[in-house]
């Protein structure tokens, strides 16, 4: 396929674009988001299962038909948008980099595969132009990888501090909607919801237990991904290892991203709670160098992705609700941790959308910068 | 009054009992915990507000009319339960002792006092004893407080370890349950889960914010404790204060508690999540001796008032709604914490029932531990 072999992002016209898994809640917020920021596209093309092909779905005023994934679907794409799970992705994405298309993945098929960038823009957007548009010629490197959406709420957080005074130590505690388990999670808690209220009290007995086998309405629970071996889950191993890649992503492409090249040690504990969309995260921080209550959330509101709402007085500080269909994550209760020395420890509450900034448009900025790249290079 | 003032808990007959806010979330446990450990008394006598006074509870196959609190209600009392709120202790807790009754008093008014010990039955038992029936003499001594809820279920996991190796420091995030602020607010989730529900997508606009002055349905927030100095709220300064003062019960009542007499560092975050009536904490460990993983389930699965529940392969941990109704605070996810040194520390999550164990038990517990004391003084 020479022709479109040739057809590459790194020419100068706007890119044609895919999204794979264009049903899908992260799907759907690939459009708006796409939209709204104006991303320049010369065409755009959904893709999902063979069941979803021929729905439509709405970008702007224009109305677009899913097509079925195949293995040519990428022959006239520049930008892949993959958002369809791990195994799709790992089927998937090395044809679309075989056909001249840049991957941009959702899924965690190749986050820690070395020569894959994983890449949250406010913290090592480096990546992405070291692994540029040349990188393509190996098969993976034409992969770009967003990272799991409780690391990047927890990192465009703790970036602007780890910088200033060198984190040593994370103990984070997460409170994650169901968006994360996609769009049918969502559509269980508030079915099993439904029913929970059907008895009075709010305590009926719930039937539907499709995605989690377990009661979801007024309840939470240890996050669902397997537990590995000591204990852990991989959704928390995920932010440890992640945030250690994204941090040390110097030792893959040559650019310093901490300053201070602190191997930082995190610990995690992930649950579910009966939230839609947005993810919280309770995170306590232990420093190298000094960093006060004062200077931390000078450098937050300074932050890029970040609004500081810490409003000790009227009790206002971030909520899931608030921070719902939102661009930013939020962070408040910015205090000093009793139990550290003064200027030592810190703790913070966060919230994010994990369908936005966890997902969808993370992975849209990661594709600006590629533009951004294209253009420097013209 | 003489006669009254004779009439002691420290006699031999069963005492005579009044419960106080007994038409609350609490107090209606009260009667519950009390009928089934057959908890031994004369006379049961419900108070409440004026308001409450005429209405009916059940107690066992009896049916016991609610009258109002007054100046003259411990009159014939020898044991007064309180739970209706700190104004109500510090107003009628003094009285009832005046009148020769021990209180113990759910509120947080006199938690902090000098000379008032505050009691886990399963961490500080000493406590209630050394303060005995003689303590009375003195106008607060015959009150014996029952500390906070998330105090209480923190400390029945922590406690054994704490014991065998010395805890250094504690960080902990809670997941706490609408019935800590009472049964205006499980009502007022459960109507505002329904108007939320009223929309598709089960994201209505909720009118009723009555109790928090915000949407908790599908919703978490920041415990809607007042902010101090330093941005702690109440709630996560009781869990500081409160196990200082649990852990050094010692140096008020002579008795050593915590055999390694270390200052514990403590830092929490509090969170109100959309549960009903379970709290849930992710519980962060540094231990000053070792303590595998191991030896932590093996203390924990001995422990009283403790049950293990930490199956990795089935994914199957402790869950608020599993824990409420229950004795017993369920602790699971016990692991090496990967951040600090192997040994030094672990992670935990914990779930325990506000209402029972976090409030009503522990103050009936308390109770038995009175009447053993007298027991043993005859």
């Amino acid at each position: 396929m020479p022709a479109q072999a040739s057809s590459s992002f790194s020419a100068a016209r706007a890119p044609r674009v895919a999204i794979v898994g264009a049903t899908g809640a992260v799907g759907e917020e690939f459009l708006r988001v796409l939209d709204q920021r104006s991303f320049p596209m010369t065409s755009l093309k959904l893709l999902a299962s063979a069941r979803s092909a021929g729905k439509t779905l709405s970008f702007g005023d224009q109305t677009l038909t899913v097509e079925a994934l195949g293995e040519h679907s990428f022959d006239d794409v520049d930008l892949a948008l993959f958002s369809a799970g791990g195994s799709i992705s790992r089927e998937y994405a090395p044809l679309a980099v075989k056909a001249g298309a840049v991957v941009v993945d959702n899924s965690s098929a190749f986050r820690m595969t070395d020569g894959v960038p994983l890449v949250v823009p406010e913290v090592n957007p480096q990546a992405v132009t070291e692994a540029g548009i040349g990188l393509r010629k190996e098969l993976k490197a034409g992969i770009i990888a967003n990272p799991n959406c409780s690391t990047i709420i927890m990192l465009l957080a703790v970036n602007p501090l780890h910088r200033f005074a060198g984190v040593e130590r994370i103990v984070v505690s997460t409170y994650q909607a169901a968006s994360g388990a996609g769009a049918a999670a969502m559509r269980e808690l508030e079915q099993q919801t439904r029913e929970a209220l059907s008895a009075p009290g709010g305590t009926g007995t719930v039937e539907t237990q499709d995605v989690f086998g377990m009661q979801y309405a007024f309840n939470l629970f240890s996050h669902n991904s397997p537990v590995e071996m000591g204990g852990y889950n991989q959704e928390e191993l995920k932010m440890v290892h992640e945030s250690h890649k994204i941090w040390n992503q110097d030792a893959d492409q040559g650019a310093a991203v901490s300053p201070e090249r602190i191997r930082t040690g995190i610990t995690a504990t992930c649950v579910r709670v009966p939230v839609m969309r947005a993810h919280a995260e309770s995170i306590n921080l232990t420093f190298r160098d000094e960093c006060s209550e004062l200077k931390a959330s000078e450098l937050l509101r300074a932050a890029p992705g970040v609004t500081l709402q810490d409003d000790r007085a009227a009790n206002a500080f971030p909520t899931p609700l608030q921070a719902s269909h939102q661009d930013d994550v939020f962070v408040g209760r910015v205090r000093r941790d009793l139990s550290q020395p003064e200027g030592r420890g810190l703790d913070l509450f966060v919230c994010g959308d994990q369908i936005r900034k966890g997902a969808a448009l993370n992975a849209v900025q990661i594709a600006e910068l590629l533009l951004e790249r294209r253009g420097a290079e013209r």
